[in-house]
């Protein structure tokens, strides 16, 4: 758009604001930047705004593409505009009697804090400075600006600064020598004499080592401060953060260059900053802080204790009462949560600047909630402004801030992992799920501390507050699970050394060493590991949906959340379903407004009471019939499993996978169990290690797994289906619906479905034939290795459904171990080769390609092919918003992650809508430009 | 094309054969099927062919898509057919005196040996048996024949047989409660009024157990058995034939109807099989076998012992000579050796069949090597004629035939695997690596048995004259790197029972023991293990291109490979590469015609003398520094080798991958192994199994390897691109040329790539500087994860080259670890889930489009891009045919691959080009169609 206006209208360099327009308006972003866009509105706005000029961003971009020079008429432009300031201000650029002063700040569309530069106070000189002080009637004021402006004035615009990171500033230099020789500390007690020695001795120490006088002339001052400015958009600092944060190096900085106020001119001046709203809280309260007889600095370097802005009420009655004014003005027009700064000068308000405010989480929850309810915004803009991960804080058990805060100063942070379970837990420590187990049953909360945990230990992590592992990512099996739980859970803990013997875990580098049974705080949201008890709560949200406590007192909160879901159901194309296994997991997603389950792993439930005995021996099985004996005793065991779920779920479609892990899973591995399963069992243990070791694979994540079990053992697959058909018709006797949907993992070709898919339907027929009851079912696949993405049209042939399994299809196609990528994917994503840890949020580039591919020719077979994603994936707000881009039916995530993924598959639709419409008036645009053009040479 | 005659020519249903032209050709094999054709061919041919006619395919597809009806006007044709049969043979069908008897048989266009039905001596009945016993004299052999035809054409036109396996053959059973009623053994004991009631009980069977007459009617005789062999193109055991050969049920039989001659009329007749050469060793002699009185079911029996040809010289010298010159006009017609069936009646020969002869793997090589010196074939057809593999016969040592079936007679096999090193081996049976070293430098002859191999048992395979495996497939590392060596080898022998301590292995479900030290012979081409010590002989060619033995009896066979080779350069568009990391592996390859080394796998390397400690201290180092210190001693190791290859190689390209594996594959696993290094390095046994523990992998294949290795440790690409530079700078120093690609694995993102190429770019400036010497190098990649492939088009920015790494690609994109594999794989390719081991042979469906989109993406963004294949794929023969088809521009296979992979280059070539000339004819028939539709309109 810049590029455009710089074609079209180039003429126009330089935008005033002041008087009682300003040339501008906050819509002019691109051009203004984000300040000089604001300063305008506020002019337009009727705000007391110091009067100033905006040099264009496309001054900058015609200053790199021309070596550095500017646009010939600039400089009669920047007169002019200066000779309105002057006007409107009543004083004179370079005036000894009323001069004005000026500073000059950078401003590009985003913004980057701290990375260009800034000049104040430019205009003084050995003459000017008499008018100062004379206007000010304060010589002291008048000479610590001066020294001030000259020390910035030649660092900043003369260059004159350190060189490495071991030299010292020379103007600072000075400085401290200046104190030395005064035998004082503070700058505060330098009196008038020293600061006019410094104006003398900064000047001279340019021109010593620059060789070169320190300009006099307000105007060289003023051109010298502009070239820095944009000098400073590419420098080394500013490169680095467009980088990091993705601005394009095209699109420049303005130049502000506005009239100097001064809050630093005695008791009836001061300065401050504030919020239109609690940025904490979200209340809507007016919040902030300021000084009087201060300056900016003065606020940041900490000297003096600001005060709170409700305080001004009494000092300045008049101030506050105007800020007041401004606040509902300004958010009247902005329809946001603001960021001011503002300036008294004896007496009198100016503002300086307004921009959005950044906010907390739960403040921008609460923001966007309430101005929808004050009319302000409507729902969809409320939930374009709350980013869907923002929710957690309705969600998430949380600490006590005070309590933490505390800890954290008392050095009680003892170590950081991946903040894998969001939310708060305090407990004791125990090492393995039995304890946890235990303990939990007489009332002891717990956190499990594990190197990695497995699926034996499930129980345990229920029974627990929390879990803490030392090693794994994102989705190891601990975070997968307690996401699943809704567990708060800190994975990849690398600095712990834990040793189960001796029951303890020491810090690496650290002389800490934390005992069974001693209590730790842990934070899922941030990854940190606490010493000591940190008393937390639950959400108000759990505790109405989950834990169905109804206090009053969290009915707003509740209140809240529910119609922000309701708003986000209304634009949501995507359907949300849940990852879960067992019938009070499937509860909780329905509370939380999960419309289905996208995956159950039944491979979890082989693990509860009474099932893992029969499960081992139909491993430890030599042939076809001791096996079908062993699955026999488990078929009644997992039909109830899936009765539990189905009727939960009460007709909504239920996906069941069959069996997906290598079988070795189910065995112990170490001799301790193994002993005690030989003992169980009947057999030796010489059998059980052999079988073991026959299990034990080079590569388990590629091995004999998924579908391939089923093919090989048929009568698991028939069992599993047996059990899941019965559960069926017995759910729909007691006169509920039902709906399964039979997920075969691990397809590569369509001949393993079809394979698997026969099994399943015969069973189906066989129930139905027994029992005399019919139901619906559909039988499909995952698809999660690369083969099956690719032959995805093959596979549409004999699958009903489609279910991306992104994290074996994000390890297959990046060849990367989830488990084992620890050792190198942290140093991956410093080094900028992957932008995101891709088991986080889906590689859309690699394993996006094959999904879309998927997706394609899947839906060329069958042109209604229902397809969703059942990956860790399906609850990350950018996959979710991808998955809605390449048309899925539904996502499936852990059912804490429902209500994220329901705002973020709201969001993604209606990010679509917008760019539809932006499409069609372009689209129409276009048309007419044609049209133009053809009536153009129609006219020729 | 079938299709298309059906339409345009749909009133030729029966092709006549007899008297002096045939109705069909040769190249009718479409409408005729093969059998048909070539009667057709011999008569055209002017050889004796009793008369008869060919009911077309066309009927078939006909028959099966009119409800099984005939055209109308069939019956019309076969009678005109009949009649002209009637007049040349001089007898009436159905004649009481002199009565024609024809036979009934199918004809598919590709041979269905036995799948489909046969009817013989149709046209007997109670009238005809008359003129048949007064023609041939011989009442015995009339009424023989009569039974066999009431009993052949109950079961197959009327359908009277067993109708499971365990029921009796309704004639069979009579026949033997007349044999045990006479008291006699043989079916030649039955006299003449045996068989007369043998006639009145088949044909009472057929009317009690079907209710129906035995036709007596000739012609309707002759309509059943018509509709009997076409409705065995639709028998089950017809469709699975076809299923498993891919033989389309589209394509349909067709019916031959021929005058019966009889072999068994006394001592002038007689029938025989021959070959016009000897099908096992290709020698230029006639080869066959006959039995004068007698008919070719006696001959298939086995009663009687057939007599070879040469002796028909003696006993009828006028059918010899004439066979003789028949066996020239027809290798003369047919270009080919052929395989012939023919009968004697009464001193009268007739040929009865004629095809292409199956044939050895050798004779293969050899006849179409010498039809082309004797002038009948070019060298282009020779090289289609020989399958690549055949080639290895040429290569590889052979057991003592004699020998090998002595043994296999006597039970000497004991257990088959996997034959991933074809060849032959015998020696000691050892079990590791150090003794085979041992052994063999005191002169024993060893076999190397292990469970699995490792890089650290390269040494001891190197000195074992074959390896056999436990586990592991066709590309495990015992496999691969046997391939490279040239070493006999099978690997998955999952039989076998090892017990390492007690150095003996026994064979599951045998009572087998085999200590250390007792003799073994392993078959490497059939998977074959035999106890004891079979004498074998390397091939003629490695004696002279590899051993350098220049034997002159070795000299034909050498001749007649070289001039094959000559031929399939000539015409292949590929070069073809070698993996070697040896100079001695690297000069084989370029004695077999490699052009340059696709693949150097440095990690080989390590395990030379010396280096495996700095390897280790590497491994072990903590910090930067120390690895540093490490790897500089591995430098001038490393250098030297490469060195040695780039001698050997003289200028032609090296591309050599940075290291690959997982560092733990470097440490020894065993704690005896642990101790010794522990001892070695001076370093604790604790840190060193704390090392081997914190660098285990759950999934190394996806784990930390490749270039992620140097990626996190930077110094590693470092010493390897000097090493690989400066050897670079040495050889050229010493007056040669040398070329390296430098290439780096495992690259999934481009910025992989980038950063490696950095360093491996900087290093080469580097060493160019301090050297003064330039040379010529390139930077690369493997393409060996889904996602290289699915970027290829970003990666091919950086990319000098590809090297598609199938062996990791099928890995990742089929999420199918090969070293796990075996215990389901085997299972898949019997259920026919995959085809082929998609190890040995690319998968085209899956690996395959990504391939295809890799060269696409690749070649888009750098037009010339360098594609090659490293994987163990690129010698086996129709994965070569793929990398031609999709535009490679080399291959890069094991050395004693590499006349197999030009020689499946050569035929990629000559396929395509056959393939461009029918695409051309169509695309000139296809216009001038067009031409002629112009035509036809503008006359309109």
């Amino acid at each position: 758009m810049s590029d455009k206006k710089a074609k079209t209208n180039t003429s126009k360099y330089v935008y005033y604001f002041g008087g009682k327009k300003a040339d501008g308006t906050a819509e002019m972003k691109e051009l203004l930047g984000g300040k000089g866009a604001n300063l305008a509105e506020m002019v337009n706005l009727k705000l007391p705004v110091p009067p100033g000029f905006t040099i264009s961003t496309e001054v900058c971009t015609y200053y790199y593409s021309n070596k550095q020079t500017y646009p010939k008429d600039l400089k009669k432009h920047v007169e002019t505009s200066l000779a309105q300031m002057e006007k409107e201000v009543g004083a004179k650029f370079g005036d000894s009697e009323n001069p004005l002063l000026v500073s000059v700040r950078s401003g590009a569309r985003a913004s980057m804090p701290g990375m260009m530069d800034t000049v104040l106070n430019l205009g003084l000189n050995d003459i000017t400075i008499k008018g100062l002080i004379k206007k000010s009637g304060n010589e002291r004021f008048a000479y610590d600006s001066y020294r001030r402006f000259v020390a910035m004035y030649g660092d900043v615009v003369l260059g004159l600064k350190p060189q490495t990171k071991d030299d010292i500033d020379p103007f600072e230099e000075i400085l401290e020598a200046k104190k030395h020789a005064r035998g004082i500390k503070h700058d505060i007690e330098l009196n008038v004499d020293d600061l006019k020695e410094l104006v003398v001795e900064f000047k001279k120490a340019i021109k010593d080592k620059l060789g070169m006088d320190f300009p006099n002339d307000p105007m060289d001052q003023l051109w010298g401060a502009i070239g820095a400015v944009f000098g400073s958009w590419m420098n080394d600092r500013a490169k680095v953060y467009r980088k990091l944060n993705g601005i394009p190096e095209s699109w420049g900085t303005a130049v502000n260059v506005q009239a100097m106020v001064f809050g630093n001119l005695g008791e009836t001046s001061g300065t401050g900053v504030a919020f239109t709203r609690n940025a904490a809280t979200g209340d809507n309260e007016f919040y902030g802080e300021y000084l009087m007889n201060a300056q900016g600095e003065d606020v940041v370097a900490g000297i003096r204790t600001p005060q709170p802005i409700s305080t001004l009420k009494e000092q300045d009655p008049k101030s506050y009462e105007q800020l007041l004014e401004i606040r509902k003005i300004l958010e009247d027009h902005y329809r946001d949560m603001l960021d001011i700064e503002f300036t008294i000068q004896e007496g009198r308000l100016y503002m300086l600047q307004c921009r959005v405010g950044k906010r907390t989480a739960f403040a921008a929850v609460k923001i966007a909630y309430d101005m929808v309810k004050e009319g302000r915004i409507k729902p969809k803009e409320a939930l374009m402004r709350i980013e869907p991960d923002q929710l957690n804080q309705l969600l998430r058990p949380v600490f006590d801030s005070n309590a933490k805060s505390e800890m954290l100063k008392t050095g009680k942070l003892i170590a950081k992992g991946l903040n894998a379970g969001p939310g708060a837990a305090s407990g004791k420590v125990v090492f393995n799920a039995e304890d946890a187990v235990d303990w939990a049953s007489k009332g002891e909360k717990v956190i499990l501390v594990r190197l990695e945990t497995s699926p034996e230990d499930i129980a345990g992590m229920n029974a627990a507050e929390g879990i803490l592992t030392v090693r794994g990512g994102m989705t190891s099996h601990a975070a997968l699970v307690a996401r699943q739980m809704g567990k708060t859970c800190i994975v990849g803990c690398g600095a712990l050394n834990v040793d189960y013997k001796a029951r303890v875990f020491k810090v690496e580098g650290k002389n800490i060493e934390v005992k069974e049974g001693d209590f730790i705080s842990i934070d899922g949201s941030t990854g940190e590991v606490l010493l000591g008890n940190i008393p937390n709560k639950p959400s108000e949200v759990v505790s109405v949906l989950i834990n169905k406590i109804l206090d009053p007192k969290d009915a707003p909160i509740f209140q809240m959340y529910n119609e922000i879901m309701t708003w986000a159901d209304k634009y949501r194309k995507l359907k949300i379903r849940t990852n879960a296994d067992q019938p009070d997991q499937s509860a909780n997603a329905i509370a939380f407004g999960a419309e289905g389950i996208g995956l159950t792993r039944t491979e979890h439930m082989f693990f509860g009471e009474g099932k893992i005995g029969p499960m081992r021996e139909m491993i430890l099985s030599d042939d076809t019939e001791s096996r079908k004996k062993a699955l026999a005793k488990i078929l009644p065991l997992q039909r109830t499993d899936f009765e539990g779920i189905f009727k939960v779920m009460d007709g909504r479609p239920v996906t069941i996978r069959t069996i997906d892990p290598p079988l070795h899973e189910f065995l112990p591995h170490d001799e301790t169990g193994q002993k005690e399963m030989a003992k169980a069992m009947g057999v030796s243990l010489q059998k059980i290690k052999e079988r073991v070791e026959s299990l034990a694979e080079f590569n388990p994540m590629l091995g004999f797994r998924g579908c391939r079990l089923g093919l090989i053992y048929p009568e698991i697959t028939e069992m599993q289906s047996r059990a899941i058909f019965e559960a069926a018709v017995n759910v729909k006797k007691a006169g509920q619906e039902v709906f399964p949907e039979v997920m075969i993992p691990l397809v590569g070709n369509v001949k393993e479905l079809k394979n698997q898919e026969e099994i399943v339907r015969k069973v189906a027929d066989d129930v139905m034939n027994e029992t005399g009851i019919k139901f619906d079912y559909m039988v499909g696949t995952m698809i999660e290795v690369p083969r099956g993405a690719i032959t995805a049209g093959d596979i549409a042939q004999v699958a009903e459904f489609f279910s991306f399994g992104t994290n074996d299809l994000t390890q297959t196609t990046l060849g990367l171990s989830r488990d084992d990528s620890g050792r190198f994917l942290p140093t991956y994503v410093a080094k900028e080769i992957y932008d995101i840890d891709p088991f986080v949020s889906i590689d859309q580039t690699g394993v996006g390609f094959l999904m879309k591919h998927a997706v394609k020719a899947g839906r060329e077979t069958k042109q209604n092919l229902k397809i969703g994603i059942c990956g860790e994936h399906g609850g990350e707000p950018a996959s979710v918003e991808f998955c809605h881009s390449i048309g899925l039916n539904y996502v499936s995530c852990s059912p804490f992650r429902v209500p994220i993924a329901r705002l973020a598959a709201a969001r993604a639709a209606i990010k679509d809508a917008i760019a539809e419409k932006t499409k069609d008036k372009k689209d129409k645009k276009g048309k007419s430009d044609k049209k133009d053009k053809k009536d153009k040479k129609s006219k020729k």
